[in-house]
């Protein structure tokens, strides 16, 4: 087991983030005209995400992807991180790039030269600062096997996966393939799954890969519902716990909790306007991660998390406006 | 003189903007290398917007450029209007082209099918919320004469120019070209002074513009110093009455003045959270000229251009986060 180079390396689907207020009105047409669900990501083609992009508000663009988000807000804590995500030689892929990198993220998977354009997350946000995200993968759905760097991932500490990579076959097989270089290096795999639905569509692997291959779980109340379907919480938790060395469960605004074989921590929430959710699942796994590689304890780890997603609801936005290391030595002052 | 089809049509650069957090020693250090002035505009070339990009931090990308958020301002109040501008066909002039069309403002100027990409500013948000540009012109600078719709301008009850225009000899030609139409069609012709840099490298030409050619006027202090040459403010509003029919000259935190050939209007200015001053001088014009174009008095005209500026200050980006209409019947309602 060698020295890790990096504390986290995280694999995911590259995405522009198109942000753009939209009534509830708007969002409960598209539902019934496309089947978009509030609150939750759909994959759509180019076509749809043509015709939705049309039809939606002006919007502001930002780099995004759940995987990308957690890189930024792990960086910005100071910890030290690679991500692997696969954008166009365009426009949007430059932008992509250009923030992983501003934000001190090593990003060194090659563009994808001719065929789809970066992909984009078309997201609507509604009154409440509920977000509902509609996906054209693009060029991310290129990623694959090839795209692993083994020498990485096996150098880092973790390796972070998004679950929304199960859409995809290629992807698929990107992520058992790091998965399993990472263990062979003697080190830790985390998995985050994602989104409800995308639990619906992959539940069976996803338990699987719970309890064979994952170390450190993060998902939602709905998600972690929705993996064991069943209706509360609570049986929810209790069938995961021992069944990972850790489950970091988030319950928006009633906290999180952490599950290990014998314990239940509970994190309370801060309190928060609500501007944006987007990014707040992401930064929750950006504290946590950070406040594990630097061996916090877990409820330390779970505050870090909380700090983290408190900061990225209370703007437009799924990355940190500020540096996460300045507000944790402000709390420290405090 | 036929019915005006349109309030407002606005000419100008358009830019997509990238604005980033950064130090007050980066914009220190840039300004030492390379002659960034903290506050103002400034042009700069394809490679050294390469270069200033690759030092900045991440980054949000928007639509932007001085009349452009003036029209999305403009329409956000709900008046009708259009925009001359000229984007390349690339990801970037469709995001523009989107964003124009979803705050409901025509926009028909012909992309550019080779050549330049999208032009774009590149923004310093320091943490006092002042901003610093950095403009590479890109495809903007093909505008010309040709690009000006005669029948458009024709229509329009005013037609708004930018400054910034009178950097290139192209936009110049394009800039009176509109003015002469307006005015032959009877209707008002109103210019922003944009930057008092601008005015600097533009000061005879801007001065005869004024007393010949413009019948409503903004600027803001330095502006408008720079433009007579004068060391205050009262002394500078005191040459420009009655040089053009109105004069409407802001002065940031501490409100702004309207001047006409006998009247000297004091609009006291709201407070504000500043978290980003991009778009103040443009979202102050919007209001203003939405105002006018509903026959308001000079107060109240004053007053929207002041409603306008304070919400675009209190939030990153140059444009409204939220409906001005909506505003209006708030401050009725209360």
């Amino acid at each position: 087991m060698s020295e890790p180079m990096y504390d986290l390396v995280a694999i995911g689907n590259a995405l522009v983030d198109v942000l753009a207020h939209a009534s509830e009105e708007f969002v409960a047409e598209q539902d019934k005209a496309h089947g978009m669900k509030k609150g939750t990501m759909s994959l759509i083609d180019e076509p749809r995400a043509v015709q939705l992009y049309a039809a939606m508000d002006s919007g502001v663009e930002s780099s995004g992807g759940s995987a990308g988000n957690t890189m930024a807000g792990f960086a910005s804590f100071g910890g030290k991180g690679a991500y692997i995500g696969k954008v166009a030689d365009d426009q949007l892929g430059e932008v992509y790039r250009h923030d992983m990198k501003a934000q001190g993220v090593s990003h060194e998977t090659v563009p994808l030269a001719i065929g789809a354009p970066t992909g984009r997350c078309l997201i609507l946000v509604t009154p409440d600062g509920q977000r509902t995200m509609n996906t054209f993968l693009g060029a991310s759905v290129e990623l694959g096997p090839d795209d692993i760097d083994a020498n990485l991932v096996a150098s880092a500490h973790i390796t972070y996966l998004e679950g929304y990579l199960y859409d995809q076959e290629q992807a698929k097989q990107a992520f058992r393939k790091a998965g399993q270089i990472a263990h062979d290096a003697g080190h830790k795999v985390s998995l985050t799954l994602s989104d409800p639905f995308c639990v619906d569509r992959h539940r069976a692997d996803f338990a699987d890969l719970v309890e064979q291959h994952v170390d450190i779980l993060f998902a939602n109340e709905d998600e972690i519902k929705s993996l064991y379907e069943v209706d509360t919480f609570e049986q929810a938790a209790k069938i995961v716990a021992g069944k990972c060395e850790i489950a970091a469960l988030t319950c928006s605004d009633k906290g999180s909790v952490i599950v290990t074989g014998d314990q239940f921590i509970e994190i309370p929430a801060q309190k928060a306007d609500v501007i944006d959710t987007t990014g707040a699942g992401d930064q929750y796994a950006a504290g946590f991660l950070y406040g594990y590689t630097q061996e916090m304890d877990l409820r330390m780890c779970g505050a870090l998390g909380t700090l983290a997603a408190t900061e990225v609801i209370a703007h437009m936005g799924p990355r940190p406006e500020i540096k996460y290391a300045d507000l944790i030595e402000k709390a420290k002052a405090a």
